[in-house]
Parts: C-alpha cells; structure tokens; sequence
C-alpha cells in the first residue's frame, strides 16, 4: 500500500466531525462523541493515515465499521469506544486474516468517525471515501452491497463484550435483519464490522473523497464563523450545494419503529420564503424535500439542515419547535443513481411509490 | 474414546422417539420428523453409536445440537435437516478443532434426535445422557449451563443457509436472548450448536443414562399397545412413575409469546378422579400440576400427559377439548434439585413466587 495521502492532525477531527455531522443528511448519529475518543487516542500518540483510493493496492483487503442502532438512542447511549474493533476482531477471525485498511460503510454522522476510531486502536489506515456519500438507515444502502459485496462475514459488539458474527448470511436483507435485532437486544448502540473487500473492487465502488469533503466542510463552517461571515452563504459557495428554502421549524413528529427514527417536519418560510411551506420526510435520515407541495430534492440526493445564526448542522434528533433553518442540497453521486443503486437507495425503496426520482442539478 | 455403548439400530428409532416425546413433558417439540431423517440415514449406511458417560475420555471434546424455536411453529415448519449440522460447523470453525461426540440439551421432544441426526450426517457417535432428562423452554436451563460452561461460542443455522455464531457472549442470559431473536427471525425453527465441552465436565454434569431411559420407555408403550395391555399401568410398573390424575380435557389456553407458548390445561377427572379437577401450567413444558387446587408436582420434577386410550404422549401443542388422560409425574434427576440448579429451573425461576418446591419422590 503506497502512502500519498496524509497523516490525520488533531485539528483536523472537529472540522471532520462537523462536516460529517452536515452529510449525515439528518441523521447517521452525532459524531461528537467518537471525535473525542479519537482526539485522546491522537494526543496519546496513535497516528491515523488517510489513503487515497488510488493508494489501495488491488489485492489489499479493506475492512469497514461503523456503528449500528437507532441515533435517538447513540445521544443518550454512549459507546464503550471500542465496539467496531471488537467486532473487526470478530469479522478477521471468521475470516483468518487482517485488515490492511479501513473505510466508512457511510460518510455522515458518527460512522465517518468510527472507522478512524477503530484504526487508531488497531494501527490501520483509513481510506479517503465511503459506501454512501453521506448517511442511509440500513446496511444494505452502500455501494458496496449495492454492487454485489457477498455480505459473509459480518459481526457486531456492544459495549459489554458480547461480539455475534454473521458467518454465513445468504444475502443482505437477512444481515440487515439478523444485525438489527441483535443491536436492539444490545441496547440499539452497537459497533458493526463488514465482511472485507478486495481493493480493487473498493477503488470500483467507493463514493471517493468524501472524507477530505466532510473536512472542507468542516473548516467551511470553522472558517466563516470565525470571520463572522454567513455560513450558509459561504457554504453554498464552496461546496455547489443549493439553497432551497428558510424557515422555522413549525412541526415535528417522530417516533422509534423497530429501531428506526420515523417522521417528518414542517418548515414555515421565513425571508425570502415567508408564505411557503416546506416538509421534510424523515427514516433516521431526511429524504425528501417539498416545498408548498412540490417535492424539490428526492433521496438518494443530500438534504441537509442548518441553523441559519450558527451554521450548526440540524440532525433529525435535534429538530426542535422555533429553530430556523436553512434547507440546503446536494446531489448524490453517480454510483448512488444507477438503476441498480435506486432500487436500494430510491424513493420507490422508501416507501414513496409515486416519487419517480428526477436527479438534482449541481449549481457548480 | 473407547466403545463400550452400542450402535443405534433402525429399530430403535422408533421407540426412541415414543419415550422422548414423554419425557418432553408436555414440549420439546415434536420428534417424528428427526427420527423420520434419522432413519433415511440410517437405511442409507449411516451408523451412530451410542455411547455411556463412562466411555468418555477426560479430554474429549463433546458438542451439543438442538432445535431452537417454539414447538408449536415446528410442527407446521419442518427443518431441512442439516441446519443443527451446520450450526456445529459453524462452532466448530470458531474454535479451530471438531468435536469427537455429540450430546443432547435436552432428552425430550425432538431434541432427543437431533444430536442423532446430526451425529448420522457427522460420523460421530452420540453419549447417552443429556443437560436436562427432561425438556427445558430455555437454552441456560441445563446442566451444562447450571454448573458453569462458558457459554462462548454457540451457533445457529436455518433451512437458508444463514449461520450466526455466538462469538463471544459474557453470560447464558445473553445468549439465550440473542438466540432466541435470531431463532424468530429465522422463523422460529432452527438448528443451534452450544460451545463444546470436556468429557471430564460433561462426566460430573450431564443426566446420565437418559438416551436408554427414553428407549425403554418408548420400548414398554410399544409393547404394551401389542400386547392390549394398558399402557399407563404398565409405564407406571416399568419407569417408576405415579399417576396423579386421569381427566377429560375441559380447557385449554395457549399464546405465543416471544418464541413460547404460554398458557394452561384445565382436566376434569374421570374414573377414581370424578368429580376433582387438575390444572397444568404450560410454558411450552408442563411446569406445575395442581389437583383441586393443591400443587401435586411442580418444576423441574416430570409431569407428562398420556392419552388413557393408546397410551400416546400428549405433547401440549396436542391437547385438545375431550382428551382423555393419564397425568403421570417422575422426579427430576438429583442435579436438576440442588439450590444452584433451583435458581434456574425451580419454581420461583419460572414466575411462581408463591410455590416452594417440594420434591417428588420415587414411587420406586
């Protein structure tokens, strides 16, 4: 494995986890936690490479964890810290051998930091990319099950050292099943590891450099409020997002259905929107967007909150009655809107059967 | 391992499966279908011999299979076959070695040929003894558990061709839960594999001998029903057992809850009981049977229901308005009754504070 990319600073894990928090669309957990472990690992002297997906050799084998449960609960429950690890120790023993790198099964939340957590612990390097672009409720929902990773082994851990392994699994849907339920049984707040990925098919597969783009996003934010400049504005600037709307949180329902955060919030226009309505459909994640009706951004594409004094990214569990919020989006990328990828990661997959996904334009 | 038992004919399968429904006491599921593959196998070539405790080495390592489910489920969805051979596989490459016997869970229901069937697919021979002489409705329920197995690793498999493996579990109590949510999600009838033992363990703490009691009693019903002599009577003579009560099933309420089927029998005597009533508390075994209001055997101690008629177990899944039956009871074995194992499978354990166990003692 050759070395060009960079050593992970100290400096770096805020913009990162606040970057990520922003792609997390909403949901994905908060990343606060795990960027704290990961900084006490790093002043203690672990050191964390990021790796290009051009530095992974063909034949190396990447593994990918994450943490899986239901984010309401991750705020209240907060991880062992070594969880993913466990059940990366579960997944190489199953197989026989090691990992020589990690990546994020989800750039967006807290599982942007997991895998940087977990390769502090075990001395790895992580690679600068991700299965998703952003965060998504279920295992399956990343490009590397979506393009065909055999989903054995996979195993998950909680914080009293239980570790279950999915040796065998005959597809995904029963390891999404199977991983669930075993999360709920260890208190919704888990760490998971996948089954490893040759290299080759990783540089196929993975949404790239989505980790330096949670960590432009990151100094983006860092950088406008301590210029006192408008985040928002700045954002949209740097990073081709698009506003769609302003408003006031005015509704919010949520509930936990089997492990997930189900709901939706509406939005009273504000400045340049007063009059509108917006509502956000949200599945632990906001998945879409409409505006006085017309649905403007559709999943797989990112809808992301922010707090328009603050420019704090808004996550679903943090939606609260007043807030103001910009409403901004992102397209997905392209691995995430081929036919194959929006019979997962689509409305129709959702549940919005009379949502024909129409791809939002970048504004670059 | 030296050959001291002696090899399980066609013949015996049968019988085998008679005395095995009994001492399910009521659950245990229904062995028909086991002993049905077990006897393909054995016309096809397969050989399974029968062990004793005694002919165990010290260090031996003995594996135990079993279904895991709700019996009610199993009799409408038979398994494939192999899901308990491959749930072994599945420890077995967790540990690293092969077992050199296998032994029942439970000798009851049809977890009394399971190890069979999987010992015939295997090559490997059987001990004659298991963790309860009885059935159980929880995996923790056994000797095997009671008197300290680590309960790392188990494993379990479905007719799919899933495998999950029990990795590492910090206590039975865990790995019961897992398990048994696995086990519904795997549609509530699957093959699971406990963490090996040594012979010297399995030797101190194991029910001995209840392969070969199961035998003779299917052995004595059989002869009976040749000879037109009354099953009941002649069971009595022959095991040791009492009758309690002969009655006419006047109730009977079941529910499936988390994987179990819960409920209560009501009996209305006949004959030399006209006129009393019986009840039986059911958690998919018969735990307590009370006679006008007085409780007359109580968990672990055996109570079993046979049809007056044909002598045939009644398992409870069975039991139907209008039966007539004999309600027979047999003491547990001695390591079912000492303060340790009466924390896990008296009384009290099963949500009858107000029920001091009373042994029941030998007609013999």
């Amino acid at each position: 494995m050759s070395a060009r990319g960079f050593v992970l600073k100290e400096s770096d894990l805020l913009p990162l986890s606040l970057g990520a928090a922003l792609l997390g669309t909403g949901g994905g957990g908060n990343p606060y936690v795990g960027m704290l472990r990961a900084r006490e690992l790093l002043r203690k002297g672990a050191s964390v490479e990021i790796l290009p997906l051009e530095a992974i050799g063909d034949d190396d084998w990447i593994g990918s964890v994450g943490g899986i449960g239901a984010p309401v609960v991750s705020v209240e429950k907060i991880k062992q810290g070594q969880e993913c690890l466990r059940a990366l120790r579960g997944v190489e023993e199953a197989i026989g051998f090691r990992v020589s790198a990690l990546i994020s099964e989800e750039m967006g939340g807290s599982n942007s930091i997991e895998p940087i957590l977990t390769a502090a612990y075990a001395g790895l390097p992580v690679v600068d990319g991700d299965g998703m672009g952003r965060a998504f409720p279920e295992l399956q929902m990343s490009t590397f099950f979506i393009y065909g990773l055999d989903p054995s082994p996979g195993a998950i851990a909680d914080d009293k050292g239980n570790v279950v392994v999915f040796k065998k699994v005959i597809d995904m849907y029963w390891l999404e099943r199977f991983a669930r339920h075993v999360a709920v049984d260890m208190g919704a707040a888990a760490g998971f590891a996948t089954a490893p990925m040759k290299g080759a098919y990783v540089k196929r597969v993975a949404v790239p450099g989505t980790l330096t783009q949670a960590l432009e996003i990151g100094r983006t934010i860092m950088d406008a409020r301590a210029k006192r400049h408008n985040v928002v504005e700045r954002l949209l600037a740097k990073t081709g997002a698009t506003l769609f709307f302003t408003g006031k949180v005015a509704d919010v329902r949520r509930e936990l259905k089997g492990g997930f955060a189900m709901g939706e919030a509406r939005l009273a226009g504000v400045g340049e929107h007063v009059g509108a309505e917006a509502r956000i459909a949200i599945q632990n994640e906001n998945l879409v967007l409409w505006v006085d009706g017309v649905a403007k951004v559709i999943v797989p594409d990112l809808i992301m909150n922010l707090e328009i004094e603050t420019g704090e990214p808004i996550t679903t569990e943090m939606l609260r009655y007043g807030q103001q919020l910009a409403v901004i989006g992102i397209p997905a990328h392209d691995l995430m809107k081929t036919s194959v990828a929006l019979k997962v990661v689509g409305p129709k997959a959702f549940g919005y059967p009379e949502l024909e996904y129409v791809p939002l334009a970048s504004s670059r």
